[in-house]
């Protein structure tokens, strides 16, 4: 499949390359063609590895991976173009952090409304499902990452039921997610977002960043 | 141990059998005496069990268990009044859930706040504890209820080292907590408040509340 992956940073690297090792083709996009981070990724992740500007991405994948920093979400997908976006499934793996006061932290929107909600409104065409953004970019994906005797558990919220399976059967699941709750609609998004406290905090008191969260049950 | 539980709900009958079950002598306390709730509870107790106002059981309690609905916790500690909180251990287990917009519940406070500090900025002289707060109240006092075979992960925030210490040793181990993360002062409970949205989609989704999160590492 073709793909596009928005975002040049570690998120961004780590998904394009697990992507191209599952056999997809995959266009990473950044504001400026050339981007010196994306051309090293092309380099280093061979033929199926190209890049272009957020709107060349989006205009080559079918599915796009939204990997930026939160605070630069909207902004990278109006420079991708409304019409690039249309009909097409957004995997938001971004989250709404604010370090704009230090460590640890703080979310620019929480509570009564998401980011996910925020790119489904200004975006109604697309198709919204957020997931992955409640672990490590290890380990988002690889499952496996965090333990080898046990398994996190992967939300995905988003208001098209067809699209959340799509995303599940085909990077959740060959990722080693083999425990998903679908959340339910895009509102869904606030939870796993709000979990960014917890997961912080939890890195800070274990000294580990290669933990998931799991469901008991 | 001499202990007060503020409030005559589910979770303060669940956590006050369960202490007196551990041992301890219990007074359950309401905005008045003889409330109606509290003499059931007291009747279904034995002689362990007895019950007054908020300030009737924070006198009598050495350590003070919070089990109020969020937004009647202030009330309830100032109603409990200071001088009979002083030096003692709260146990913090409410969540400041707003339920005023239906369901799902929002947080009334949370991000770059939360009760939990609420509490401790209003009683100084407290030695606030937050923990127990992301579960079902019987799954707090028994974690083996939400799985035969795994267990979930408990949380502790607070300012004093020693308060925590004791915390786990007296109350999450005997109720078999046996993975418990410090996550540190009394701001990471902004973290596990914050999980309640989670939790709460969590519960919609799977239609079972017996559930616990495992930091999976």
């Amino acid at each position: 499949m073709n793909i596009a992956v928005l975002g040049t940073g570690m998120v961004g690297n780590t998904i394009g390359s697990a992507l191209i090792r599952l056999g997809h083709t995959v266009k990473m996009g950044s504001r400026t063609k050339a981007n010196e981070k994306a051309l090293a990724w092309v380099a280093a992740n061979g033929p199926a590895a190209s890049e272009g500007t957020f709107a060349d991405a989006a205009s080559f994948g079918d599915i796009i991976f939204i990997c930026t920093k939160g605070d630069g979400t909207l902004d990278a997908l109006r420079a991708a173009g409304a019409d690039n976006l249309h009909g097409k499934i957004l995997i938001d793996i971004s989250n709404p952090l604010d370090f704009s006061k230090g460590m640890p932290p703080s979310l620019f929107v929480c509570n009564t409304d998401s980011l996910g909600e925020q790119i489904q409104r200004e975006f109604p065409d697309a198709k919204v499902v957020k997931t992955l953004n409640i672990v490590n970019c290890e380990v988002m994906v690889n499952a496996g990452k965090s333990s080898a005797t046990d398994r996190g558990t992967m939300f995905v919220s988003g208001n098209d039921a067809d699209a959340k399976k799509l995303v599940v059967k085909t990077f959740l699941t060959p990722w080693g997610w083999d425990d998903v709750i679908d959340l339910g609609d895009i509102t869904t998004a606030r939870g796993t977002e709000m979990l960014l406290p917890i997961w912080v905090r939890t890195w800070g008191a274990t000294g580990n960043g290669h933990f998931a969260f799991k469901v008991v049950r």
